[in-house]
């Protein structure tokens, strides 16, 4: 690749589900677009995620804007797994079968109670459930149960399955991928197009997008007024062999206590998630972390005892300064961003990949992405 | 390796700590040893082991003949464990603070009364402590302490470090090992020396020691009356990196609570241990297994709640019928056993190395070990 080829396309910097699924949005197109990732494609915070689509459930967790990012990604969902699906010839696990809300202590049954009230203000299809009701959805819930309600809106899907496809897509609809590639300086010059440095190589493009989740805000070479305000904000998260105890099979929908969530998988797994901690860039698990997740899923599905457990891991959630994405064009002519999905990233991305596609390639920004423009800080 | 030239020697199915242990002692007194081992020397019940030397403070568990038998091992062990390192040029961790045995409740503070008396009864040397002294001792511990005991004499190695340095001092020594090499049959046949089939191959020798821990009984070829009855008895682990907090660098003794123990090891690792279980060769570890783990070490020392987790695994302690160790010689000639060390085998290897060797290289039992003849079941 030569720059002067580059130049008439699109660079991406990050290849997670943000930066591959903008990626084949261009590229289905018929835009040029080459693709650098650190590492391997999708092995951050897209492989940590847990692939709930849930925003009425994280209503409590978000400013409006980014309710409304959600549902608008919500809408397009559908169609982006179909499409998704045919070209990768892959399945995601996209899951239909909605969200309990549960709580089985006093407290949380007034903050349950507080949520829906705002939830139900929000006029999101969020409905209390009696206990029995709950139980009868799902039998794995513990007796202790005290308060429950069902959001039949709020869908998943399985993150590193939708990694693996958007890779798959987006190769197949001819973007180039080059993976163990990292980007160690921005290079803005007036009046030239965006460039970057991986190593002694210089690649520059009409068009850079910078969708490098947590490290989006630590790059060299960016000026601070281009800077996204982004830092990681570190979860800890573990999985359950569920398919070890057969009842379990049974467990369909995603489960939400307060302090934590578990989300079952076609696959047999039970993930379970999350710590939120500003912690940096530190991967390791400790202590409180998995015991919190340990006790929160045994206190609410009580078989969790007895299930092997598969799987520990961190992941940095890409979080900015007010929580809400950073999408749309800098200052810098050519220089795109797309980052600080934060909690919500596999839930906006479709959202994120069709506009940004759209500003990207015919200059105006849609009115959805408006609000989260980069300019606001 | 021809068959007549092994059945001059010892031929040893098993290389964990006992096997590598007593091959030693047969090599350095100038005996040809064979050692077969499944896998790597010392990656099961050796590697999981915390490596407490507790004959005092495990008497809860014991019968009287496995106290005596502990007494006896560490009486050998300071000698066992200069000459060792002597002979490996390694260091194996030794440790003589002493251990901590604490309760948090008042249950616990009962069951701990309890065995206090009975440790002093078997004129062990456990001394009640009060609280601020066990503070002062060890402050780390949760200030919801509620009554402590000491034992000094509990002392401790590193496993992981002692096997190493076992298969070390075992190869200097002239012994051949031979790891990957899986038995597979027993083949007694009257009149002849034992032997084994390590998939086609026919190994003999005029000795043969059984010592393949909690794998001792389901080798095939051994007839009901010479197996012995031994069985896995699972433990659930984790370890902590304690030097990630400074003022745990301090946390230097052996801390038992009735449902864990926790022992702070100089390269910085805290190991917790452990579950007790009967659940056959599973491997997997469980919700329940980590989540008590975790809760009883946090429990106990606060801090532990934000220390990097290290490590989870699982081992399987070879239990006999009795939960004492089965050592001496069977009804085959030339056959002998040493296995079936359970929750002790760290503790009483060197007592099993120095007695077992003596058996085989003189042909009588010394007396301490003919309780624990393979002739009792």
């Amino acid at each position: 690749m030569t720059s002067a080829a580059m130049e008439k396309g699109t660079l991406i910097v990050g290849g997670g589900v943000v930066g591959l699924a903008v990626g084949w949005m261009l590229a289905r197109r018929g835009e040029p677009v080459t693709l650098l990732e650190k590492g391997k494609t999708g092995r951050e915070a897209s492989w940590a995620a847990a692939g709930m689509l849930a925003p009425a459930t994280e209503v409590a967790y978000q400013e409006d804007l980014n309710l409304m990012l959600g549902l608008e990604s919500m809408r397009l969902y559908p169609e982006f797994v179909a499409e998704l699906q045919q070209a990768s010839g892959m399945d995601v696990d996209y899951r239909t079968e909605g969200a309990l809300e549960v709580s089985f202590c006093a407290d949380d049954t007034a903050r349950l109670r507080h949520i829906l009230g705002y939830q139900q203000e929000k006029n999101l299809p969020v409905r209390s459930l009696s206990v029995t009701d709950a139980l009868e959805m799902e039998p794995t819930l513990s007796g202790f149960l005290s308060a429950a309600a069902f959001c039949g809106m709020d869908h998943q899907v399985d993150p590193r399955l939708l990694t693996t496809a958007l890779k798959k897509a987006y190769l197949l609809a001819g973007g180039v991928l080059r993976e163990d590639c990292e980007v160690t300086r921005f290079v803005l010059e007036a009046g030239r197009p965006p460039a970057v440095m991986a190593g002694e190589e210089r690649i520059s493009a009409k068009r850079v997008l910078l969708a490098a989740g947590a490290w989006s805000g630590s790059l060299a070479g960016l000026p601070d007024k281009l800077r996204p305000p982004v830092r990681p904000v570190k979860g800890q998260m573990l999985s359950f062999q569920m398919g070890a105890i057969p009842s379990l099979t049974h467990f369909l929908r995603v489960v939400r206590v307060p302090e934590i969530y578990m989300v079952p998988k076609s696959d047999g797994r039970l993930i379970v998630g999350a710590t939120v901690e500003e912690m940096g860039f530190d991967r390791r698990l400790t202590g409180g972390g998995i015991y919190e997740l340990l006790k929160g899923a045994w206190e609410s599905v009580p078989q969790v005892y007895d299930l092997p457990l598969l799987e520990t891991w961190t992941g940095f959630r890409p979080g900015s300064r007010d929580n809400a994405p950073i999408l749309g064009q800098t200052a810098f002519p050519g220089l795109f961003v797309a980052t600080g999905h934060h909690r919500n990233g596999i839930l906006t991305t479709p959202a994120t990949a069709v506009h940004m596609a759209s500003l990207m390639l015919e200059g105006r920004p849609p009115d959805i992405l408006k609000p989260f423009s980069p300019d606001r800080f």
